[in-house]
């Protein structure tokens, strides 16, 4: 092995620099390799200047520090990628350039650090003869195959923290505080952010809401006496019945096209006569420096990735598997993507203890 | 000095705790006075079980929390006061009722810890011989009279932490990072947390912003190979020319109701065909455990506060003057409310670092 | 199940108060069961006012706080109880005394929340008849049978962001920078902060470390330009050989009390010519608010310990296995303590990327 | 003014980049300056490549980050420089040379970033003719003629936050917590973070305490049901009387070389039979990201340093006043330096709520 290249897909995750900085440090240190990185994720194989060499230097002082060194792809999948031919918008397919990209920069291996998406199109490369190693990545802890990936915890300590707040300032002012958070199909930022700040609903793409709901719980801690309330929302939550949203006066609720859902819930229960405010914590979520977990996580993924490209290991990802770290194939990774288990332990624990789902 | 009654009105300010706490402390150990905690407000002396003892207990541990433990007023303003009288909202003035319930309780000493409104209604009941003392409290920094209060520098953190997580996400994305900040009237968080979370456009109620103007700034970094830009919004920034906010397509555009002028600027950016995403950090500014300077603060204000009392300075405010703490009138301090200096040392700062207020 | 006892023993692990409140709820919601708190750990069956009444309101607003609302056990093991007698210091066994007291309470289940030595003795009470339930805590994360306890991930991010600290001062200053992290046996937290701030040596005591291969780190970077080393050395680090720690100018040095070997490493490195300074954590890495981490794991126990006990699973404690929760043989968790594997996965991958432990 | 230049000198504190950021850009968006940055203090005019451009690239991404990028002085005082010749160890003054080297570099201006021996330095470089502006800096909080300087806002943030952890174990397991902070002259550390973390007992070097005191507060608060004490030390803390420190079984008490007074104060109570724990935070409140004061504070005194100069107020150093900035002689700032004022208000709002400074 004597020349390996690393790249970074999709939305960021606090730890892809850490991940990076393993990884160069394992190839360089440990199997005396040459490591170059490839910019704005696929595309950097079809940019002039889009292969940079990764040296111990380049990785000085990144591990602290979210986003990535290397940028990520703003061009969409090179499956199908949109251009513009004779004033017209096509899809074309650019992954055969890319392929010949690729074999141009004679890499003995190429690790992916990317979410569902990118490490699909990962697995089909392998299938082009690719030399692919997948890492995974999302703050959503949606890919399957392991139990967690990197950026997850630092996003989960973001929204803890908010909650947290905002449980205080609930507390003096008798309000339903709403914060949306992220997760577009999977509820697992909102699940466990909401167990861990003391939230009293929360709502989750997995599992379908009743507006009315809300307000039922909403005004049983008013009958008891706590006249606030705690909302966790995933911006994936969905009412049952799906389609039209929550009908005032008539008409069809306005959905703020970059709010959501958590706007939507707050402005119902100012419907309803009760007080609201909406947090809308965005990209917060996905910035900033990783949390410790993150950054071991990360830390031992680069490293097991560059191990596992030195024993030929490639098509396959590596997971996290009873706190310890192993590798599975990749197309079994992106098969089945993970969701929250409706009826799986951490729901009913976060029954047991009185947090309602919205859909009783 | 024999009994000294504290209320806490308005939203809430990380701090307040602190200054309950050291005021019981000061007039307990100090004064040996006793000490009553007057709930939810002037209201709490309208209430049944609206006035509680204060003893060293049950300050015990309340330093670092956020909120208040007295509740805040949840009925408004007591000399326009809005209730139903036979089927009909009327607006009626309760003072005398406060006034006569204050007297019952026989205080030496009404500590009022409040933001311009509730400092405004503690100056007219001094003016019914109600022997108060102001304790300034706003997030906003918005209180003439004092170089500062307390609950701003907590915002201020959790603002800049927002945008320092910003920072990193939007540079390896190429996209217009909005967060929107409180300031209904005042733009002191949004210019502070912008400068030190190296915001690029900055937008205040004091300064009228251009929306081309923020386009302006966006293309100018892009040109110069800046594919992001930060933007720090308080929820008081106003286009110029005022009304009508922004037309799209003809119309309109919808402000949410819950959300607001953040929002609306994303929306634009994105219409001029930049990727956008938005943040409304909304309470979580308000909430949560203070930090170091603001319970120094806080604590030197609750002690100064019965300090004062005992020396009988009453219809006065506890203030900050060259960092040390001394007293005005109260009448003075709410006189003229504290606002941005657009032609000040500030807006210079940031302006010479290349910052924009939308405005150029 | 009618009636069930929840005590803390042994040092503090943030989220010790969220396992109290889960169960509790989980009791009362779930099980309409009624729950007593026993203060001081198992002394509290002895004591007068040792047992408290725990009821929704008591665990309302705990979730984020340190420390135990029960308070921990200051007087030490019941089967090896110190006490004086006639002026004279004997060892007696009061377990039976405790046995009475369990029985005197009618408890249908107890829950043990405690590190080794307190199930340990919870397994003891089990083989006497006591329905006993364990729940794993330790922020050294040395519990076997659960792959982790919560108040590990606390400690982490505490000692991260101080080697993150320390890092920037570090670099502009050429100094070694010690930092002392708890551990007396295991080294996990000194192993996973160092990783995740970026140490370049990592003394644990699973790793006898010799001081001139500390030196020959910090020279070997000094020569490649970078004149400053981050050390991150668990309190129970130890040099090869033992014994006698490090002969300064011939005369054994000095080990203070309450330092340790985090003092010495320094002090060593100083006389080596080389400037360096000390940090010593203590005990600020087992208080304050849990993370999300912590608080949801401790949450996920506290509640699975109550479902446990209603299934009659007593002499087990709840653990976590693939991330789920399930539960174990009390005998079985106890028998061998959790160390960290010097030929594992983490180690081969601090070493992987440059770390040294003192040991080449 | 066509070229600045930049140094920083001493000890680290969080904001120096900062300044350094805002300083650049000011020059060179106002000014139109070229700006260079001399590394490692003073002594960079006497080095090889000691001499950087500092553009806009240069000081990108720096604001959040502690340390500083042209590294600090690691040889002493230029006019008394340790150096050895013929074998032996002699001081010389090597001011001249360093004059030499500033004439060399045709500054029109030189910002001098540091603490007092810094600032002083500056002067008498002024005094010689070269065109110095100062920039205080410490996180001591101990220059005159400045309500404040960078670093200390952040230094109390961290001191604070351990505080507060410290407090929840402390309470659950009846101990006195020493922390010890930095502080060698100036006890603003601990005291203000002393107050703002609920300290009970703080010691400082502007108010000698007597062993017997500590002991006092710590029985009295035992007496009245609190078990725990906390206990902020300043590492300049002094014994009343001096000399000899606190003598134990009749021998000296060992002093620890890198640890120091906090060390012993624990050692004292063990002694006394109370359990103690200690805590050395060191290094640790000089480094990491600065809060959001000092990046507001420290961005407002480099855009304020170039501001001067470009007036040509040389020989004076930027500070704040009544919250804003201003400008004084530098000679007037290192005339007198600042310490705690024992009769001041902040000691007094700390005995008023109960603190003990061990002098009773």
């Amino acid at each position: 092995m004597k020349r390996i290249g690393i790249l970074t897909g999709g939305g960021d995750a606090p730890g892809l620099n850490a991940v990076i900085r393993a990884a160069v440090k394992t190839a360089i240190n440990q199997f005396g390799c040459e490591v170059v990185g490839i910019r704005n994720g696929y595309d950097g194989f079809l940019e002039k200047d889009g292969i940079i060499p990764l040296g111990v230097e380049a990785v000085r002082g990144i591990l602290p520090r979210g986003g990535t060194i290397l940028g990520a792809a703003n061009r969409g999948n090179p499956y199908a990628r949109k251009v513009i031919r004779d004033g017209q918008e096509v899809t074309i397919d650019v992954s055969d350039e890319i392929v010949k990209g690729i074999r141009e920069q004679k890499l003995d291996a190429l690790l992916v650090l990317g979410g569902d998406g990118t490490l699909h199109i990962a697995h089909e490369l392998a299938r082009k003869g690719v030399p692919v190693i997948g890492v995974p990545k999302t703050i959503d802890n949606d890919i399957g195959g392991t139990e967690i990936t990197f950026g997850f915890d630092t996003a989960l300590n973001i929204a803890t923290e908010a909650l947290d707040r905002l449980h205080t300032t609930a507390e003096s002012h008798h309000r339903a505080m709403v914060v949306e958070l992220m997760g577009r199909d999977a509820g697992f930022i909102a699940l466990n952010a909401g167990v861990s700040g003391g939230a009293d609903v929360i709502l989750i793409p997995e599992i379908p809401f009743k507006f009315e709901s809300i307000m039922k719980k909403i005004r049983e801690r008013a009958d008891k006496g706590r006249k606030f309330s705690l909302l966790a929302v995933s911006e994936g939550a969905k009412p049952m019945g799906g389609g039209q949203v929550y009908s005032r006066k008539g008409d069809e609720v306005y959905v703020p096209r970059l709010g959501g859902i958590g706007q939507v819930v707050a402005e119902y229960i100012e419907d309803q006569g009760f007080e609201s405010r909406v947090t809308v914590l965005g990209h917060v979520q996905r910035g900033g420096t990783p949390t410790a977990f993150d950054r071991w996580l990360a830390t031992r993924y680069g490293a097991a990735a560059v191990r596992l490209a030195a024993r030929g290991g490639f098509d396959r990802m590596v997971a996290l598997a009873s706190g310890e770290i192993t590798d599975i194939e990749l197309a079994k990774a992106v098969a089945v993507p993970k969701r929250v288990n409706p009826e799986g332990d951490a729901v009913i624990t976060a029954r047991n203890i009185g947090i309602s789902f919205g859909d009783e």
